[in-house]
Order: C-alpha cells, then structure tokens, then sequence
C-alpha cells in the first residue's frame, strides 16, 4: 500500500460535527415552549425517546439505540456505531443517555443520516469507494486510491465492497478523531510528525472506538 | 500525562501468544488418537465445542463464545473480546470458527486466563495499576505511571479502578499490535517514530479491535 500523505489537507471537519453535509437540511425546527415532559425539548423528540427507551428506565443505552437503528441493508446499527455515538453524549460516564442527552444525539444522527445520502450519489443506500473518495474529498481530505480501498476494507470485512450508514459514521468519527490528534502533533503542517512509543498507543487506544 | 517513551525494551510479546505466563500450565495434553469427531480433536474440546455451538450450526460466532465466558466479575466477557479473539482464529472471515480453528483459541484462552491468575497476586479476580505495571514489565515493557494510569482508565470506563480477563486480553493484544506496527518503522529502536498521516491512521485502524 503506497502512503501520499495528506498534503496539508484536513479540513472541513470540526468538533463533534459531521462535515460535508449541507446544515439546511429538515428535521425538526426550535424547540417549541414546553408541554409538560423534559424542559426545552421538541415532543416530537421526546415521543421518539419513549419509543427507544424500551424498559422505561428514563436512559437509553447502547442496546436500545442499536434496536432502533436500521442502516441500508435492513440490519441494525452495530454494536460499535452504538457504543461510539451513546459515548459522545454520555457526559457521566454511565453508559447511558438521557433525554437531553438523547436531544442533541437525535440531530447528530439526522445529520449523519442526511450526509451519507448525499454521498450515496445512486441512493443504493450504500457507500462504494468512488462515493467515499469523492465524500472524503468534500470533507477537505486527499487520501489516495490504495487508501480509500482500505478503508473500505476494514469497514466492511466481509466483502470489502461497500460501506453502510453505521460502519461510515464509525469511520468518520475514527478519521476525525485520529486528524485532531496528528494535527496536534504536526504544528509545521508538514503531513509527518515523531511521535514516541507511548504516545503512539496513546492516541491510538484514545481514538479507536 | 508524560510520556518516558518505551525505552528500548518492547519484548516478551511474539505473534498470537500472550506472552509473560507459565507455558507448563494445565489444560488438555496432546490430542488422542481419533475416536470418532473431528480429526486431531480432543474429545473434551469436542465436548466444549458442542455445549458452547448452540445453536448447533457447526460453527461458533462472537455471540456464542460470549455466553460460555464469564469474567471474575461474574459478567459475560464483553462482545469488543469476543470478535477480537473470534477474528484472530477465523480464517476465511467469515466472523466464525470451526472445531479445528476453536481447538487453537480454546488453547488460546486458557493461556490467557493462566496469565491473568499469575498477575492477579491477591486473587481479586481483577488486575490493579501495581498488577498490571508488574505484568507489563514481566512482559518486557516498561510504562510509566501515568501510562499505567491511563491504560487502565481505558480498558475500565466505569470505574478507572482494575481490569477484568476480558479487557485484560482485549488491552494486551492491542498493545502486541501496536508494538509490533511501532517496532517496524523503528529500525533503530530509538523509541521514536516519524510516521505520516495516512500510515498513521492507517496502522490505528488496523491494530484497534
């Protein structure tokens, strides 16, 4: 596999943020003054979290997400979309969400949701790689071919074709987040950076899902 | 957190053995003659395979081999160890393993558990800092603190205080990975490495589970 490096471009991606999405797309709107239920939450929104919180607890978990969760080949949403998109939003560690937690989650994956359709050019609600080397380009990253293959391959190991709605928000969270690290380290911008063995594990464990 | 780099000393670790434990430890000898079953096979692990293969499809997956594992906390091992250690002995990718290839993961994970109990100096069930500082450097590795610290913070989000089996397996085998991705761009073993953005990315994919 041959390595260009990212000549000097990242961008397009910030914060917690899918990128390369258009901002204006639907969903709902400001939340309304409250109704009874959780305080400045849409109720349409809260009605959704009743739906996923199946045993009434208050929380959702990651298992309760993944039922809820269908990609484009009618599967649910993996173990690991879950876990990865619950632990962005669990601000106390608890392995859970609540409703105001569930609020913000709610609109980050209808973003997703509305990115991955605008990459999925022929609407097979799948990713192939021209789709994700034109996504990824519009995100402001320049990998090469042999790269892209790759990253087709490792999200999505069984037949190394294509990529669902679950295993390219895995992957972005994992890009972005390994970005932010080498950016950190890579202050000349320069596409190549030292870094020590401890480190090295550091950010890898860190940023892997 | 300071990073002391590895200095020099990585070894103790080669291929999919876990390394640093006892290998006379018990366990089933060499296999009998064939008796009926699977060619080579140990009629005990035939036993073990027929009890943990449920749904009796000749093949075990990541979700099976989680119900017949129990951790010290009493808890299924997690499915992040069970996929891991599926996907090491699975050699057409086809997220199962056969009898032969369960026979080598069987032998695998008693390996593991062996270690673990020789770790786990008070018998706790778990594995502290002080335990599991002393069992990296058993291994050949020498982690500052901080590292320490960090490591298990990682491997145990909840509490931050002590590893189970399970993410003691899931731990070691990613820090193998990644030594062993380390180790070969540093062909001068100066315990830095110049690496480039796509390699870099490129290697924490692959050596995360």
């Amino acid at each position: 596999m041959a390595y260009q490096g990212y000549q000097g471009g990242y961008g397009g991606y910030g914060g917690q943020q899918p990128g390369g999405y258009n901002q204006n797309q639907g969903g709902y709107g400001a939340p309304p003054p409250m109704m009874g239920g959780a305080p400045g939450i849409n109720p349409e929104t809260q009605r959704i979290f009743g739906v996923v919180d199946r045993d009434r607890s208050g929380k959702i978990n990651a298992e309760e997400l993944k039922s809820a969760l269908v990609n484009g080949r009618g599967q649910n949403f993996s173990d690991t979309a879950c876990r990865l998109m619950i632990g962005m939003f669990d601000q106390d560690h608890s392995g859970t969400i609540d409703i105001n937690e569930f609020d913000r989650l709610y609109t980050y994956i209808n973003q997703w949701l509305n990115a991955f359709k605008s990459y999925d050019r022929d609407s097979s609600g799948h990713i192939d790689e021209g789709e994700l080397s034109s996504a990824f380009q519009q995100m402001g990253f320049r990998f090469s071919p042999d790269f892209i293959k790759f990253l087709v391959k490792k999200s999505d190991p069984q037949n190394h074709r294509e990529i669902s709605v679950d295993q390219f928000i895995v992957l972005c969270v994992q890009i972005q987040r390994f970005t932010e690290a080498f950016r950190q380290r890579d202050s000349e911008q320069k596409g190549i950076i030292q870094i020590s063995f401890e480190d090295f594990i550091s950010v890898a464990l860190s940023c892997s899902t």
